[in-house]
């Protein structure tokens, strides 16, 4: 099957762009000396989490136990997810993944390590717990390094957890204050003998600047292996890196300037990451997708110095590409113009 | 099951809320004498759509192609489609469908009523297509009554198509401009002794204002069953209307102003809707959920009195509830705080 025999609206992934983005991504952290854990967030399929581990990636990283589940039953055996996990229904499925595979878990504050300590009592096959740490990003994470001091303490003196290191989501571009919200707590652990099996930190649009970070041993990006438009907005590569597209039908021309596809915030979502227009349409470069109902895509061709016909399909580079793989249920794998698989997305819509 | 029970994230229906809000449409759709024909895009299940049927909806309303075959598969048997159908992959499944139900589709061009005319060719089970009127929301539809007038025309001179009406997606509260445009188009037609079988409007924030578009014969309200909170922002019902919340754990509270919960643009969607935050947290009013990232939400409770604990859980009424279904592969009914069942969500996902 040819790319123009399918239907839309489509995921189409340039097979050839995604190896390109991984061969890079694991090239770049072997120069650095630092460990690769892609995030499977962004694809969600088993096919291309054993792609990035046949590459050299250390493990992976799942942010939903569901997920896990996913990756642990098609044979990946070594994974960290980097969340606070919590409540009797969760423990109970995490413990049953850490009984066959190397699970590895965070925490950022005293309720969750208990949580886990009361849960895991198994001395012989203590869980992994990481600290989770705010070096700037206002999400999750203790606030100073001297609550991972606390929190270290807690993990190391029950029996059946063990002291994983730091984990981190950074804020973007501000790595001088990772670095040293990194180095004290090292320092603060060090003081007590505390050694760090590792210092994982994430995200896409620092990757190339990670070594900025030489405090971090290990980095978890998810969004590089197919890329999207917020992320050549922040300087990570180029649109032709992009190797995800959703192949969209013009539905209507209804005035000279107007185009509509078939493909709206259920195919795109309509997260607008402070850019122009919810995507790129790859044919043509200089329309703008000004708005997106449900089903429809609206097309401003005005700036265009031409536009599409009805039936027409065109290809768009969505802003951000992790919740548009979280929309659909199949993903079409090509090379040079051909399908030349079709995959479940596995892990979509495992939402617990 | 209660729904303490129920891990999260995951979607909790209040089945006395939406069958008020079912009730009370077709109520009104009574009153003022107009067929209702519920769109399933909100909802995309066979359970809701068969008790808006059985309310006395004329039929329902559909956006896929690949919705109405869920809804047809499940026993429906009166469906538009209002869209552009193209090309021979989904001409061929219409037509499928059309053997076997009443569906009835739109066009808004040429080039869409020749695609019908070409596949079409029984004149004995003729193809029911609407026209779609562009009266003032700037997305598909013709953009004059002599338009309407000339695709009038070409299905009327097709064997085995018969016009089946108008259809329109109106501009919110302009109901004078819709009026003014259908009723333009009425009297055109009627001026070559063409009737209207159907003038089919939507959208559930003029609901209970249908009544100042008298040309129009039919409503497709879709976000009536469950209410959010962009529809209470328009002036439909209260935030007490709303059926569907997003129940979620408080998984940190890293300061005391913050708190981070398990849904993030992956369960309640990005859609801002020009709204303060991004849902309203049922338990803690005064809580501003102000940022989503994939898993997580960060909520602010610098403007809430009390803040929830970690491992705490509570309810978010989406902004934007059709996106959120979309979601989700299973939705919980629930009554007097049990959950009665558990569906999954059949048309999610049938892309196209």
């Amino acid at each position: 099957m040819r790319i123009e025999d399918l239907d839309t609206p489509a995921i189409v992934i340039d097979l050839p762009k995604a190896e390109a983005n991984l061969q890079r991504a694991q090239a770049h952290a072997g120069k650095i000396g630092m460990q690769l854990r892609p995030h499977i967030k962004t694809h969600k399929l088993p096919y291309f989490a054993k792609r990035q581990l046949a590459l050299g990636a250390a493990g992976i990283a799942c942010q939903k136990l569901g997920e896990a589940e996913v990756m642990a039953e098609a044979g990946i055996d070594d994974i960290l997810i980097p969340y606070n996990i919590l409540g009797t229904a969760k423990l109970d499925r995490l413990n049953k993944l850490h009984q066959h595979i190397r699970v590895a878990v965070s925490a950022d504050s005293t309720v969750t390590v208990q949580g886990y300590r009361d849960r895991f009592q198994f001395p012989d096959r203590p869980l992994q717990v990481l600290i989770e740490c705010d070096t700037g990003a206002g999400r999750c994470g203790v606030q100073t390094p001297d609550e991972v001091l606390d929190l270290a303490r807690m993990i190391r003196t029950s029996p059946g957890l063990t002291f994983g290191g730091l984990m981190t989501y950074p804020p973007q571009a501000k790595r001088d204050k990772v670095q040293a919200w990194l180095s004290e707590a090292k320092r603060k652990l060090a003081a007590e003998a505390i050694s760090i099996p590792v210092i994982s930190s994430g995200g896409t649009p620092d990757l190339y600047h990670a070594h900025d970070v030489p405090a971090a041993t290990e980095y978890r990006p998810g969004t590089y292996i197919y890329s999207d438009r917020m992320q050549v907005a922040w300087g990570h590569g180029t649109l032709d890196d992009c190797a995800l597209t959703v192949r969209t039908t013009v539905v209507s021309r209804p005035t000279a300037d107007r185009a509509i596809l078939d493909a709206g915030s259920k195919a795109l979502a309509a997260d607008l990451c402070a850019l122009p227009g919810h995507g790129h349409i790859v044919e043509y470069p200089d329309a703008l997708i000004t708005k997106l109902s449900e089903e429809h895509a609206t097309v401003d061709l005005a700036g265009s110095d031409t536009g599409p016909k009805i039936g027409e399909a065109v290809h768009v580079i969505p802003n951000h590409v992790c919740v548009v793989t979280n929309l659909f249920d199949e993903v079409h794998l090509t090379r040079d113009g051909k399908v030349v698989e079709t995959l479940p997305v596995k892990a979509r819509g495992r939402m617990a």
